[in-house]
């Protein structure tokens, strides 16, 4: 059943946009092709996404942020800072496996997205990078890390960790051994964070 | 002058086939193209390399080894082994830089190679971690450096390290801030490996 402009929210939207994408990849997903496979005027898409970069930024955002919202309950966590740190950087990994793992061409055509859409990405790396420095705050509070500007210690550790996590690597994440290049460099990470 | 048949040895092949590659990019230096180049037949080409695949990834493992025999000096230097990994951390960063950066034309085409020489890269990660090895073994020995397994320990700071030599981030090689950045992951892992 089609919903009623009612019903027409920014998230139906985009969850009908990223069904477009599934499943005919990123050349499509213009404002035309979600109305029509929601089966609403592409006016009222246009009263949600003014354009059609607009409207790929979002669901692109949207994607990302998925991640970033399952790894935030870590942070919050009542365990110690190094056992957050290492099980974060173990979701994260695992969330991006996932990712590119369950559904390769979907993950593809957001490849092609976070290409385009600049803005988005920053934020999630920002959004991601700033879960790790709360950590190690934590850390440096309990009196098991060290760290003199806690936000730059989580770039650094987001960077040294890219391997796992970003989707240049993508490719090597279902090659044997790479759960045990994962914990090695964590440990090397983890050790460099301590006091 | 071309050169005759007495003075055409394959590091001469190897350069005019660079040289090739330069002018014309991946799609050209064929057998054929060298050896008009080298204003030779292609005959004699094939008597030093017997495919166009072989040529490919010999001039692909020259360009890469002239990386590695770069940093082998610094492995054997008589510095501290803590200066030795800084120093060598950096001179690989500089390398890649400095080959993405002067020539990006050349850069983009042996990117081309290496997706297809897939021999010739493994080759040039083992023998750059086995540098990294040789230096944190020095480490070891000192009493500086903690490592149960230089070898695995090498493969982690070389894979932690990957923002700063990875061609897939020659991107971000020249943004500002990137030498912040590159010397807080060496802080890090550096941290990571001490006693």
């Amino acid at each position: 059943m089609a919903p009623t402009s009612e019903t027409l929210t920014a998230e139906r939207i985009l969850e009908a946009t990223e069904e477009v994408l599934r499943r005919h990849g990123p050349a499509k997903a213009t404002v035309v092709d979600v109305a029509r496979a929601l089966g609403v005027s592409h006016g009222s898409v246009y009263r949600h996404f003014r354009t059609k970069a607009a409207l790929r930024e979002a669901v692109t955002k949207r994607w990302l942020d998925r991640t970033s919202g399952e790894l935030s309950g870590i942070v919050a966590g009542g365990s110690a800072p190094e056992v957050r740190l290492r099980d974060w950087l173990a979701a994260l990994f695992a969330a991006k496996r996932r990712k590119a793992g369950d559904d390769p061409e979907l993950f593809a055509t957001y490849m092609v997205l976070t290409d385009e859409a600049g803005t988005a990405v920053g934020e999630h790396i920002t959004d991601l990078t700033t879960q790790l420095a709360r950590i190690i705050e934590a850390g440096v509070e309990s009196g098991s890390f060290t760290a003199t500007d806690p936000e730059a210690s989580a770039r650094a550790v987001f960077q040294a960790t890219g391997r796992f996590h970003d989707p240049c690597y993508a490719r090597e994440w279902e090659q044997p051994g790479v759960e045990g290049e994962f914990e090695a460099v964590v440990e090397l990470v983890v050790r460099g964070l301590h006091v």
